[in-house]
Protein backbone atom coordinates (compact mmCIF):
# COMPACT_ATOMS: atom_id res chain seq x y z
CA UNK A 1 0.00 0.00 0.00
CA UNK A 2 1.24 3.69 -0.66
CA UNK A 3 0.15 6.19 1.07
CA UNK A 4 0.68 9.37 0.01
CA UNK A 5 -0.46 12.87 2.32
CA UNK A 6 -0.36 16.15 1.38
CA UNK A 7 1.06 19.27 3.00
CA UNK A 8 -1.90 21.59 3.12
CA UNK A 9 -3.14 23.55 6.43
CA UNK A 10 -4.82 21.13 9.03
CA UNK A 11 -3.27 17.82 7.90
CA UNK A 12 -2.24 16.06 11.77
CA UNK A 13 0.61 14.18 11.19
CA UNK A 14 0.71 12.98 14.77
CA UNK A 15 -2.45 11.28 13.99
CA UNK A 16 -1.22 9.88 10.82
CA UNK A 17 1.73 8.79 12.40
CA UNK A 18 0.22 6.59 15.22
CA UNK A 19 -1.94 4.75 12.63
CA UNK A 20 1.03 3.69 10.42
CA UNK A 21 2.68 2.07 13.61
CA UNK A 22 0.16 0.25 14.44
CA UNK A 23 -0.67 -1.06 10.48
CA UNK A 24 3.42 -1.46 10.30
CA UNK A 25 3.60 -3.74 14.15
CA UNK A 26 0.42 -5.35 11.91
CA UNK A 27 3.14 -6.22 8.50
CA UNK A 28 1.29 -4.30 6.82
CA UNK A 29 3.75 -3.79 3.75
CA UNK A 30 3.63 0.89 2.84
CA UNK A 31 5.54 3.23 1.64
CA UNK A 32 4.60 6.87 2.84
CA UNK A 33 5.03 9.81 0.35
CA UNK A 34 4.59 13.11 2.05
CA UNK A 35 3.92 16.61 0.73
CA UNK A 36 4.94 20.08 2.34
CA UNK A 37 3.23 22.78 0.42
CA UNK A 38 2.00 24.86 2.77
CA UNK A 39 5.46 25.31 5.08
CA UNK A 40 7.09 25.80 1.51
CA UNK A 41 4.83 28.89 0.95
CA UNK A 42 5.03 30.40 4.55
CA UNK A 43 9.31 29.75 4.61
CA UNK A 44 9.17 31.36 0.86
CA UNK A 45 7.92 34.56 2.44
CA UNK A 46 10.37 34.35 5.74
CA UNK A 47 12.85 34.27 2.99
CA UNK A 48 11.74 37.31 1.14
CA UNK A 49 11.39 35.25 -1.83
CA UNK A 50 7.38 34.88 -1.94
CA UNK A 51 5.76 31.94 -3.90
CA UNK A 52 4.51 32.55 -7.31
CA UNK A 53 1.58 30.51 -8.47
CA UNK A 54 0.74 30.47 -12.62
CA UNK A 55 -1.46 28.75 -14.44
CA UNK A 56 -0.56 26.75 -17.55
CA UNK A 57 -1.99 27.90 -21.05
CA UNK A 58 -3.76 24.08 -19.92
CA UNK A 59 -5.27 25.72 -17.18
CA UNK A 60 -3.54 23.71 -14.41
CA UNK A 61 -1.61 25.52 -11.65
CA UNK A 62 1.71 25.28 -10.26
CA UNK A 63 4.53 26.77 -8.54
CA UNK A 64 7.25 28.61 -10.14
CA UNK A 65 10.55 26.75 -9.41
CA UNK A 66 13.41 29.01 -9.71
CA UNK A 67 17.17 27.90 -8.43
CA UNK A 68 15.75 29.97 -5.02
CA UNK A 69 12.46 28.36 -4.86
CA UNK A 70 13.53 24.86 -5.23
CA UNK A 71 15.71 25.19 -2.83
CA UNK A 72 13.79 26.48 -0.32
CA UNK A 73 11.69 23.67 -1.31
CA UNK A 74 14.32 21.19 -0.41
CA UNK A 75 14.99 22.70 3.07
CA UNK A 76 10.85 22.22 3.44
CA UNK A 77 10.24 18.89 1.95
CA UNK A 78 13.54 17.03 2.38
CA UNK A 79 14.07 18.99 5.74
CA UNK A 80 11.85 19.54 7.98
CA UNK A 81 8.66 17.68 6.74
CA UNK A 82 10.55 14.67 6.03
CA UNK A 83 12.75 14.58 8.90
CA UNK A 84 9.59 15.73 11.40
CA UNK A 85 7.92 12.23 9.98
CA UNK A 86 10.91 10.04 10.07
CA UNK A 87 11.27 11.22 13.71
CA UNK A 88 7.41 10.77 14.77
CA UNK A 89 8.15 7.19 12.95
CA UNK A 90 11.06 6.13 15.05
CA UNK A 91 9.90 7.58 18.44
CA UNK A 92 6.96 5.09 17.51
CA UNK A 93 9.49 2.36 17.27
CA UNK A 94 8.92 2.59 12.93
CA UNK A 95 12.09 2.22 11.56
CA UNK A 96 11.47 4.96 9.23
CA UNK A 97 14.12 5.85 6.31
CA UNK A 98 13.55 9.28 4.61
CA UNK A 99 14.14 9.84 1.25
CA UNK A 100 13.70 12.45 -1.95
CA UNK A 101 13.10 11.03 -5.47
CA UNK A 102 16.55 12.56 -6.33
CA UNK A 103 18.31 9.91 -3.71
CA UNK A 104 19.11 6.64 -5.72
CA UNK A 105 17.13 8.21 -8.40
CA UNK A 106 14.08 6.35 -7.18
CA UNK A 107 12.02 8.95 -9.54
CA UNK A 108 13.13 9.79 -12.18
CA UNK A 109 11.94 12.48 -15.37
CA UNK A 110 12.16 15.19 -17.69
CA UNK A 111 12.88 18.43 -16.94
CA UNK A 112 10.74 20.98 -17.91
CA UNK A 113 12.80 24.75 -18.20
CA UNK A 114 10.05 27.17 -19.83
CA UNK A 115 6.70 27.27 -18.98
CA UNK A 116 3.63 28.77 -21.10
CA UNK A 117 1.74 30.39 -18.66
CA UNK A 118 -1.60 32.67 -19.14
CA UNK A 119 -1.13 36.08 -16.75
CA UNK A 120 -3.65 38.74 -16.93
CA UNK A 121 -5.34 37.01 -19.94
CA UNK A 122 -1.97 37.36 -21.76
CA UNK A 123 0.48 34.38 -22.89
CA UNK A 124 3.73 34.37 -21.58
CA UNK A 125 6.99 32.24 -21.22
CA UNK A 126 8.49 31.94 -18.19
CA UNK A 127 12.25 30.19 -18.17
CA UNK A 128 14.41 28.75 -15.74
CA UNK A 129 12.00 26.55 -14.00
CA UNK A 130 13.44 23.33 -12.71
CA UNK A 131 9.92 21.20 -12.76
CA UNK A 132 9.54 18.18 -14.32
CA UNK A 133 7.35 14.82 -13.99
CA UNK A 134 7.78 11.32 -13.03
CA UNK A 135 8.10 8.89 -16.14
CA UNK A 136 9.86 6.52 -14.44
CA UNK A 137 10.13 4.67 -10.96
CA UNK A 138 13.90 3.28 -9.67
CA UNK A 139 11.98 0.55 -7.42
CA UNK A 140 15.40 -1.77 -6.58
CA UNK A 141 16.01 0.42 -3.42
CA UNK A 142 12.14 0.65 -1.84
CA UNK A 143 12.09 -2.69 -2.54
CA UNK A 144 15.44 -3.46 -0.64
CA UNK A 145 14.14 -0.72 2.24
CA UNK A 146 10.75 -2.86 2.51
CA UNK A 147 12.66 -6.50 2.45
CA UNK A 148 15.12 -5.33 5.24
CA UNK A 149 11.69 -3.99 7.81
CA UNK A 150 12.43 -0.05 6.67
CA UNK A 151 9.48 1.95 6.09
CA UNK A 152 10.37 4.37 3.36
CA UNK A 153 9.28 8.11 3.95
CA UNK A 154 9.51 9.44 0.01
CA UNK A 155 9.16 13.44 -1.03
CA UNK A 156 9.52 15.53 -3.69
CA UNK A 157 12.31 16.37 -5.48
CA UNK A 158 12.60 13.79 -8.77
CA UNK A 159 15.74 13.43 -10.73
CA UNK A 160 15.71 14.97 -14.09
CA UNK A 161 17.34 12.13 -16.33
CA UNK A 162 20.67 14.43 -16.15
CA UNK A 163 20.48 14.24 -12.50
CA UNK A 164 18.95 17.70 -11.62
CA UNK A 165 16.55 18.24 -9.25
CA UNK A 166 13.25 18.96 -9.75
CA UNK A 167 9.84 19.41 -8.61
CA UNK A 168 7.25 17.38 -9.11
CA UNK A 169 4.00 16.84 -8.49
CA UNK A 170 3.68 14.50 -5.00
CA UNK A 171 0.00 12.56 -5.59
CA UNK A 172 1.04 11.88 -9.46
CA UNK A 173 4.75 10.53 -8.30
CA UNK A 174 3.08 8.68 -5.74
CA UNK A 175 0.58 7.11 -8.22
CA UNK A 176 3.15 6.43 -10.27
CA UNK A 177 5.00 4.78 -7.87
CA UNK A 178 2.21 2.66 -6.70
CA UNK A 179 1.64 1.46 -10.17
CA UNK A 180 5.54 0.25 -10.01
CA UNK A 181 5.57 -1.67 -6.64
CA UNK A 182 2.24 -3.01 -8.38
CA UNK A 183 0.32 -1.68 -5.34
CA UNK A 184 -3.32 -2.82 -3.80
CA UNK A 185 -4.23 0.82 -2.85
CA UNK A 186 -2.85 4.15 -3.11
CA UNK A 187 -4.44 5.92 -0.97
CA UNK A 188 -4.36 10.06 -1.08
CA UNK A 189 -4.79 11.95 2.23
CA UNK A 190 -5.54 15.59 2.27
CA UNK A 191 -7.50 18.29 4.51
CA UNK A 192 -10.89 17.50 3.04
CA UNK A 193 -12.90 14.10 3.75
CA UNK A 194 -12.64 13.02 -0.26
CA UNK A 195 -14.00 14.14 -3.44
CA UNK A 196 -17.06 16.71 -2.74
CA UNK A 197 -19.60 17.26 -5.10
CA UNK A 198 -19.72 20.83 -3.67
CA UNK A 199 -16.22 21.82 -2.18
CA UNK A 200 -18.27 23.85 0.44
CA UNK A 201 -20.24 20.81 1.73
CA UNK A 202 -18.05 18.10 3.37
CA UNK A 203 -21.42 15.89 3.22
CA UNK A 204 -21.15 15.98 -0.06
CA UNK A 205 -18.93 12.94 -0.23
CA UNK A 206 -19.00 10.74 -3.25
CA UNK A 207 -18.67 7.26 -1.98
CA UNK A 208 -17.42 5.51 -5.26
CA UNK A 209 -16.37 6.33 -8.78
CA UNK A 210 -15.15 4.11 -11.66
CA UNK A 211 -12.55 4.54 -14.38
CA UNK A 212 -14.75 5.42 -17.07
CA UNK A 213 -15.86 8.33 -14.34
CA UNK A 214 -13.04 9.86 -13.70
CA UNK A 215 -12.65 12.29 -16.70
CA UNK A 216 -15.73 13.83 -16.59
CA UNK A 217 -15.12 14.41 -12.45
CA UNK A 218 -11.97 15.91 -12.90
CA UNK A 219 -13.89 18.33 -15.34
CA UNK A 220 -16.35 19.05 -13.55
CA UNK A 221 -16.13 18.41 -9.98
CA UNK A 222 -12.98 18.54 -9.27
CA UNK A 223 -11.30 21.98 -8.10
CA UNK A 224 -7.89 22.97 -7.59
CA UNK A 225 -5.31 20.51 -6.37
CA UNK A 226 -8.07 17.77 -6.29
CA UNK A 227 -7.50 17.82 -10.05
CA UNK A 228 -4.30 16.16 -9.77
CA UNK A 229 -5.21 14.01 -7.67
CA UNK A 230 -7.92 12.94 -9.76
CA UNK A 231 -5.68 12.78 -12.70
CA UNK A 232 -3.18 10.51 -10.51
CA UNK A 233 -5.83 7.82 -9.51
CA UNK A 234 -6.69 7.52 -12.83
CA UNK A 235 -2.86 6.85 -14.13
CA UNK A 236 -2.47 4.46 -10.76
CA UNK A 237 -5.23 2.40 -11.95
CA UNK A 238 -4.80 2.26 -15.46
CA UNK A 239 -1.28 0.74 -14.49
CA UNK A 240 -2.58 -1.96 -12.59
CA UNK A 241 -3.09 -0.84 -9.28
CA UNK A 242 -5.96 -2.26 -7.32
CA UNK A 243 -8.31 0.75 -6.17
CA UNK A 244 -7.13 4.44 -5.05
CA UNK A 245 -9.01 5.98 -1.68
CA UNK A 246 -9.17 9.91 -1.01
CA UNK A 247 -9.54 10.66 2.42
CA UNK A 248 -9.10 13.18 5.23
CA UNK A 249 -6.01 13.61 7.26
CA UNK A 250 -7.43 15.99 9.63
CA UNK A 251 -8.81 13.01 12.21
CA UNK A 252 -7.41 10.11 14.32
CA UNK A 253 -6.63 6.95 12.34
CA UNK A 254 -6.94 8.60 8.86
CA UNK A 255 -5.56 5.19 7.29
CA UNK A 256 -8.10 2.78 8.79
CA UNK A 257 -10.82 5.30 8.51
CA UNK A 258 -10.34 5.60 5.15
CA UNK A 259 -9.84 1.93 3.99
CA UNK A 260 -12.66 1.28 6.11
CA UNK A 261 -15.16 3.18 3.61
CA UNK A 262 -15.01 6.75 4.92
CA UNK A 263 -13.67 8.81 1.49
CA UNK A 264 -13.84 8.44 -1.75
CA UNK A 265 -13.15 5.16 -3.28
CA UNK A 266 -12.08 4.66 -7.12
CA UNK A 267 -11.99 1.55 -8.34
CA UNK A 268 -11.58 0.17 -12.46
CA UNK A 269 -14.85 -1.31 -12.70
CA UNK B 1 37.09 5.18 3.14
CA UNK B 2 35.14 7.75 5.12
CA UNK B 3 35.53 11.05 3.91
CA UNK B 4 34.15 13.62 6.29
CA UNK B 5 33.49 17.18 4.95
CA UNK B 6 33.04 20.43 7.00
CA UNK B 7 30.30 23.01 6.89
CA UNK B 8 32.47 25.94 6.82
CA UNK B 9 33.28 28.56 4.51
CA UNK B 10 35.64 28.69 1.85
CA UNK B 11 34.57 25.09 1.02
CA UNK B 12 34.35 23.75 -2.53
CA UNK B 13 31.77 21.37 -3.23
CA UNK B 14 31.81 21.13 -7.18
CA UNK B 15 35.58 20.12 -6.61
CA UNK B 16 34.72 17.58 -4.36
CA UNK B 17 32.22 15.85 -6.08
CA UNK B 18 34.30 15.88 -9.14
CA UNK B 19 36.75 14.16 -7.16
CA UNK B 20 34.65 11.62 -5.52
CA UNK B 21 33.07 10.84 -8.96
CA UNK B 22 36.39 9.60 -10.19
CA UNK B 23 37.13 7.63 -7.01
CA UNK B 24 33.91 5.60 -7.31
CA UNK B 25 34.36 5.25 -10.96
CA UNK B 26 37.27 3.21 -9.71
CA UNK B 27 35.79 0.99 -7.33
CA UNK B 28 36.50 3.03 -4.39
CA UNK B 29 34.38 2.20 -1.92
CA UNK B 30 32.92 5.51 -0.12
CA UNK B 31 30.74 6.86 2.39
CA UNK B 32 30.63 10.69 2.57
CA UNK B 33 29.65 12.33 5.66
CA UNK B 34 29.02 16.49 5.49
CA UNK B 35 27.93 19.45 7.87
CA UNK B 36 26.33 23.00 7.30
CA UNK B 37 26.88 24.73 10.00
CA UNK B 38 28.24 28.15 8.13
CA UNK B 39 24.54 27.66 6.06
CA UNK B 40 22.62 27.21 8.97
CA UNK B 41 23.96 30.42 11.08
CA UNK B 42 23.19 32.15 7.93
CA UNK B 43 19.68 30.78 7.78
CA UNK B 44 18.76 30.92 11.42
CA UNK B 45 19.50 34.74 11.22
CA UNK B 46 17.29 35.31 8.35
CA UNK B 47 14.43 33.60 10.27
CA UNK B 48 15.17 35.29 13.08
CA UNK B 49 16.25 33.01 15.12
CA UNK B 50 20.23 33.83 15.39
CA UNK B 51 22.72 30.75 16.62
CA UNK B 52 23.52 31.01 20.06
CA UNK B 53 26.96 29.39 20.45
CA UNK B 54 28.02 28.37 24.13
CA UNK B 55 30.90 27.40 26.21
CA UNK B 56 30.42 23.96 28.30
CA UNK B 57 32.41 23.92 31.94
CA UNK B 58 34.62 21.50 30.23
CA UNK B 59 35.68 24.42 27.82
CA UNK B 60 34.01 23.00 24.39
CA UNK B 61 32.14 25.28 22.28
CA UNK B 62 28.85 24.41 20.71
CA UNK B 63 25.69 25.32 19.67
CA UNK B 64 22.35 25.45 21.39
CA UNK B 65 19.61 23.46 20.27
CA UNK B 66 16.28 24.57 21.13
CA UNK B 67 13.41 23.31 18.79
CA UNK B 68 13.28 25.93 16.59
CA UNK B 69 17.14 25.44 16.24
CA UNK B 70 16.76 21.53 15.50
CA UNK B 71 14.33 22.31 12.63
CA UNK B 72 16.47 25.23 11.24
CA UNK B 73 19.00 22.58 11.41
CA UNK B 74 16.79 20.04 9.83
CA UNK B 75 16.46 22.29 6.68
CA UNK B 76 19.93 23.63 6.47
CA UNK B 77 21.56 19.88 6.79
CA UNK B 78 19.15 17.63 5.26
CA UNK B 79 17.51 19.94 2.88
CA UNK B 80 19.45 22.25 1.52
CA UNK B 81 23.12 20.99 1.87
CA UNK B 82 22.34 17.11 1.89
CA UNK B 83 20.23 17.25 -1.55
CA UNK B 84 22.51 19.72 -2.85
CA UNK B 85 25.41 16.89 -1.98
CA UNK B 86 23.33 14.33 -4.11
CA UNK B 87 22.62 16.63 -6.88
CA UNK B 88 26.06 17.32 -7.92
CA UNK B 89 27.13 13.42 -7.79
CA UNK B 90 24.08 12.36 -9.65
CA UNK B 91 24.64 14.97 -12.27
CA UNK B 92 28.30 13.08 -12.19
CA UNK B 93 26.67 9.93 -12.90
CA UNK B 94 27.23 8.77 -8.99
CA UNK B 95 24.29 7.35 -7.82
CA UNK B 96 24.27 8.80 -4.54
CA UNK B 97 21.50 8.21 -1.49
CA UNK B 98 21.32 11.29 0.69
CA UNK B 99 20.69 9.80 4.82
CA UNK B 100 20.11 11.82 8.04
CA UNK B 101 21.52 10.09 10.98
CA UNK B 102 18.08 9.70 12.11
CA UNK B 103 17.02 7.51 9.26
CA UNK B 104 17.02 4.03 9.49
CA UNK B 105 18.55 5.17 13.24
CA UNK B 106 22.23 4.79 11.60
CA UNK B 107 23.65 7.25 14.45
CA UNK B 108 22.10 6.49 17.41
CA UNK B 109 23.15 7.73 21.15
CA UNK B 110 22.18 9.34 24.57
CA UNK B 111 20.17 12.93 24.29
CA UNK B 112 21.00 15.47 26.65
CA UNK B 113 18.47 17.78 27.52
CA UNK B 114 20.51 20.02 29.85
CA UNK B 115 23.59 22.11 29.27
CA UNK B 116 25.91 23.01 32.01
CA UNK B 117 27.91 26.51 30.49
CA UNK B 118 30.23 29.27 31.41
CA UNK B 119 28.61 32.75 30.24
CA UNK B 120 30.23 36.25 31.33
CA UNK B 121 32.68 33.90 33.90
CA UNK B 122 28.97 32.71 35.63
CA UNK B 123 28.01 29.19 35.86
CA UNK B 124 24.34 28.27 34.14
CA UNK B 125 22.05 25.70 33.43
CA UNK B 126 20.31 25.87 30.31
CA UNK B 127 17.22 23.89 29.65
CA UNK B 128 15.55 21.92 26.07
CA UNK B 129 18.70 21.13 24.28
CA UNK B 130 18.58 18.93 21.85
CA UNK B 131 21.92 17.77 21.33
CA UNK B 132 23.67 14.27 21.89
CA UNK B 133 26.20 12.02 21.36
CA UNK B 134 26.78 8.71 19.21
CA UNK B 135 27.73 5.57 20.69
CA UNK B 136 26.18 3.19 18.50
CA UNK B 137 26.22 2.94 14.23
CA UNK B 138 23.54 0.56 12.82
CA UNK B 139 25.78 -0.20 9.86
CA UNK B 140 23.23 -2.35 8.27
CA UNK B 141 21.90 0.20 6.07
CA UNK B 142 25.00 1.83 4.83
CA UNK B 143 26.63 -1.75 4.05
CA UNK B 144 23.54 -2.65 1.94
CA UNK B 145 23.47 1.03 0.21
CA UNK B 146 27.40 0.09 -0.36
CA UNK B 147 26.89 -3.26 -1.26
CA UNK B 148 24.40 -2.17 -4.19
CA UNK B 149 26.39 0.50 -5.70
CA UNK B 150 24.46 3.23 -4.05
CA UNK B 151 26.91 6.10 -2.60
CA UNK B 152 25.45 7.11 0.88
CA UNK B 153 25.55 10.66 1.82
CA UNK B 154 25.46 11.54 5.63
CA UNK B 155 24.59 14.06 7.96
CA UNK B 156 23.14 15.04 11.17
CA UNK B 157 21.13 14.85 13.45
CA UNK B 158 21.76 11.33 14.91
CA UNK B 159 18.55 9.72 16.72
CA UNK B 160 18.14 9.51 20.22
CA UNK B 161 17.97 6.21 22.15
CA UNK B 162 13.95 6.92 21.89
CA UNK B 163 13.81 8.14 18.68
CA UNK B 164 14.57 11.88 18.73
CA UNK B 165 17.04 13.52 16.64
CA UNK B 166 19.99 14.91 18.30
CA UNK B 167 22.39 17.63 16.99
CA UNK B 168 25.70 16.16 17.27
CA UNK B 169 29.07 17.00 16.22
CA UNK B 170 29.52 15.08 12.36
CA UNK B 171 33.25 15.10 12.98
CA UNK B 172 33.38 12.73 16.13
CA UNK B 173 29.93 10.77 14.26
CA UNK B 174 32.27 10.35 11.04
CA UNK B 175 34.74 8.81 13.21
CA UNK B 176 32.65 6.90 15.06
CA UNK B 177 31.15 5.58 11.80
CA UNK B 178 34.63 4.67 10.51
CA UNK B 179 35.39 2.43 13.59
CA UNK B 180 31.98 0.91 13.25
CA UNK B 181 32.65 0.16 9.16
CA UNK B 182 36.59 -0.45 10.22
CA UNK B 183 37.60 2.06 7.50
CA UNK B 184 41.22 2.26 6.17
CA UNK B 185 40.90 5.88 6.43
CA UNK B 186 38.54 8.63 7.58
CA UNK B 187 39.74 11.88 5.96
CA UNK B 188 38.62 15.23 7.27
CA UNK B 189 38.11 18.11 4.75
CA UNK B 190 37.52 22.00 6.08
CA UNK B 191 38.57 25.32 5.59
CA UNK B 192 41.85 24.64 6.59
CA UNK B 193 45.25 22.66 5.30
CA UNK B 194 45.38 20.76 8.07
CA UNK B 195 46.72 20.81 11.84
CA UNK B 196 48.68 24.37 12.12
CA UNK B 197 50.91 25.13 14.35
CA UNK B 198 50.52 28.53 14.14
CA UNK B 199 46.73 29.18 13.18
CA UNK B 200 47.49 32.28 11.25
CA UNK B 201 50.12 30.74 9.25
CA UNK B 202 49.46 27.57 6.73
CA UNK B 203 52.54 26.81 6.13
CA UNK B 204 52.66 25.65 9.68
CA UNK B 205 51.32 22.67 8.84
CA UNK B 206 51.54 19.61 10.93
CA UNK B 207 52.46 16.82 8.37
CA UNK B 208 52.53 13.58 10.51
CA UNK B 209 51.41 12.74 14.24
CA UNK B 210 50.74 9.50 16.07
CA UNK B 211 48.12 8.40 18.80
CA UNK B 212 50.17 9.20 21.92
CA UNK B 213 51.20 12.90 20.41
CA UNK B 214 46.70 13.59 20.19
CA UNK B 215 46.57 14.53 23.65
CA UNK B 216 48.72 17.11 23.72
CA UNK B 217 47.93 18.36 20.18
CA UNK B 218 44.98 18.75 21.14
CA UNK B 219 45.37 21.05 24.13
CA UNK B 220 48.18 22.98 22.95
CA UNK B 221 48.27 23.19 19.44
CA UNK B 222 44.04 23.10 18.22
CA UNK B 223 41.69 25.61 17.99
CA UNK B 224 38.02 25.77 17.82
CA UNK B 225 36.46 23.03 15.91
CA UNK B 226 40.09 21.78 15.18
CA UNK B 227 39.82 20.31 19.09
CA UNK B 228 36.82 17.98 17.59
CA UNK B 229 38.59 16.77 14.70
CA UNK B 230 41.71 15.85 16.50
CA UNK B 231 39.18 14.15 19.70
CA UNK B 232 37.48 12.37 16.96
CA UNK B 233 40.47 11.16 15.50
CA UNK B 234 41.80 9.50 18.33
CA UNK B 235 38.87 7.79 19.09
CA UNK B 236 38.64 6.11 15.04
CA UNK B 237 42.51 5.55 15.32
CA UNK B 238 41.94 4.11 18.49
CA UNK B 239 38.86 1.96 17.71
CA UNK B 240 40.86 0.05 14.72
CA UNK B 241 40.70 2.49 11.75
CA UNK B 242 44.01 2.69 9.99
CA UNK B 243 44.53 6.38 10.25
CA UNK B 244 42.97 9.62 9.72
CA UNK B 245 44.09 12.48 7.32
CA UNK B 246 43.31 16.39 7.47
CA UNK B 247 42.61 17.98 4.21
CA UNK B 248 42.06 21.04 2.12
CA UNK B 249 38.68 21.39 0.99
CA UNK B 250 39.14 24.52 -0.68
CA UNK B 251 41.25 23.07 -3.43
CA UNK B 252 40.45 21.12 -6.79
CA UNK B 253 41.41 17.29 -6.17
CA UNK B 254 40.91 17.81 -2.48
CA UNK B 255 41.06 13.83 -1.49
CA UNK B 256 43.51 12.99 -3.76
CA UNK B 257 45.88 15.44 -2.71
CA UNK B 258 44.76 14.76 0.83
CA UNK B 259 45.52 10.87 0.07
CA UNK B 260 48.92 12.08 -1.64
CA UNK B 261 50.55 13.34 1.44
CA UNK B 262 49.22 17.34 1.42
CA UNK B 263 47.25 17.51 4.80
CA UNK B 264 48.38 16.20 8.50
CA UNK B 265 48.49 12.28 8.35
CA UNK B 266 47.53 10.53 12.07
CA UNK B 267 48.89 7.05 12.73
CA UNK B 268 48.89 5.07 15.44
CA UNK B 269 52.32 4.35 15.49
Amino acid sequence: MIIKVGGAAGIDYDFLCEDIATLWQENKSLVLVHGGSSFTDELSRKLDHPPRFVTSVSGIQSRFTDRETLEIFEMAYCGKMNKGIVERLQRLEVNAVGLSGLDGRIWEGPRKTTLKIVENGKRKVLRGDHTGRVERVNINLIEMLLENGYLPVLTPPAASFDGEAINVDGDRAAAVLGAALKADTVLFLSNVPGLLKDVEDEKSLIKKLCLKDLESAKNDIARGRMKKKVMGAGEAIEAGVGRCIFGDARIPQPVRSALEGRGTVIERG
